[in-house]
């Protein structure tokens, strides 16, 4: 079975020209099929303030309405999303840069909330994996922007790291398939402040003892608790590992030598 | 030997939102391989002036500047592409959004001129064929943004005539290839100012005598010349047919029926 590896990338990569170039070139140099996600970064809401279109938060929630929409889906598929294919070409990486939209990859549906109406925000219905397979086959790499479409003709964005769950759980059955976070941290630390509390392996065993301990308190940052049981829900799904940890380290992360490495118990 | 059409739409189409949803229904039912060339519209120029991004102009051509090439990625590659591509998913036709920089498909160098500096303009090396077949032979239609790439990981703002033309030959060796410019006018006019004066067929012979009559003025309209003389290099370059008419027609024009059909003699 093939090695694939889903890493995903987000403002605090975009936003640092030197840190993206450093795990672009990285991410060339990886053996095996890749697909590279990405989210934003402050240019989509520095082009919002330039074009004077108000970020709506509800419930401290930010709404995507139609002109942030159309901001996203240049920013992201646009600027960001060629850039990134553009740099990998110049690398001698071939690559190819999609959103859900193309070759419909990612159909999703409007995001469906009790209270809250969250604009143009797509829940994933369904990954097309047939294509992608067949583009990593041909020793492409694959960009994905975070902007996916419902199938009637309204593009969605979309949540980056589910985005990059979702196309690991959709591959992992052809391809022993790695999903990699890159993150502004070492990876999951006992105490956020001191990264020299990283935890390298975690299992659900382990985990069950921090999230849940015998006595005392929470043994986890509670602000990793959603990321980790998505990790989770995608182990258990088939991917054989996920690993959290710095954009500075993808070689090392791989090689489980840095950041913290989810498996299965 | 399948059938391949390659459509240019320009801006008049982009901008006409009636238009664009008129020709893409007329696209999406096409029998037969499908590519679409789109150029810019006025959503560029009025970001770019949002953006307070001056508009450089040198002996009158326009300048694509770092900030204008920025503003053309995001819009071209980033909106229209996009929304191209998921308004021909909600009319099943499956379809994929490509700028020359994914997969490698065009690549360009920037334009060398002896006295103007066009900025971040690319004149065409190479169009690699061989992946748009792949994808041609999965039943998806693509769409192509004017936007290349030169290898060392710069964009390239580029004509999306040129890059029909170059896609078309590079391709009629595999496909019966249709090379269609959709038009504001309704064909090649001996008239400029009367539709009447419609030229329906124009081969080599009849296109000299219009162009170097034995005796009087030239009887076509200069404007038009370089692009007739484009598109007969095409037909010299295996192109079957180049066709020049109405986005509301683009069945018509398939059939003959309408525009004018450019062929050899």
């Amino acid at each position: 079975m093939d090695k694939l590896y889903v890493i995903k990338i987000g403002g605090n990569v975009i936003d640092n020209e030197a840190l993206l170039k450093e795990l672009l070139l990285q991410f060339s140099s990886l053996q095996g099929k890749k697909i590279l996600v990405h989210g934003g970064g402050k240019l989509a809401t520095r082009m919002a303030e330039k074009m004077e279109i108000p970020q709506q938060l509800v419930d401290g929630r930010r709404i995507t309405d139609a002109e942030t929409l159309k901001i996203v889906t240049m920013v992201y598929a646009g600027y960001i999303n060629k850039n990134i294919v553009a740099q990998l070409q110049s690398l001698e990486s071939n690559a190819i840069g999609l959103t859900g939209a193309d070759a419909g990859v990612i159909l999703a549906h409007k995001r469906i909330h009790p209270t809250i109406d969250f604009g143009f925000v797509g829940d994933i219905d369904r990954v097309n994996s047939l294509f992608l397979q067949g583009i990593l086959e041909q020793e492409i790499s694959i960009v994905v922007a975070p902007i996916t479409h419902d199938g009637k003709g309204q593009l969605l964005n979309t949540n980056a790291d589910t985005i990059a769950q979702e196309i690991a759980k959709s591959l992992c059955a052809h391809y022993e398939t790695k999903l990699i976070y890159i993150f502004e941290k070492a990876g999951v630390l006992l105490d956020v402040e001191d990264e020299g509390s990283l935890i390298s392996r975690l299992d659900r065993h382990y985990y069950k003892e921090l999230k849940e301990p015998e006595e005392g308190p929470v043994r986890i940052f509670a602000g990793m608790i959603p990321k980790l049981d998505n990790a989770f829900a995608a182990i258990d799904s088939g991917v054989k590992e996920v690993i959290i940890g710095k954009a500075s380290q993808l070689q090392e992360l791989i090689a489980g030598t840095a950041g913290t490495t989810i498996i299965h118990e």
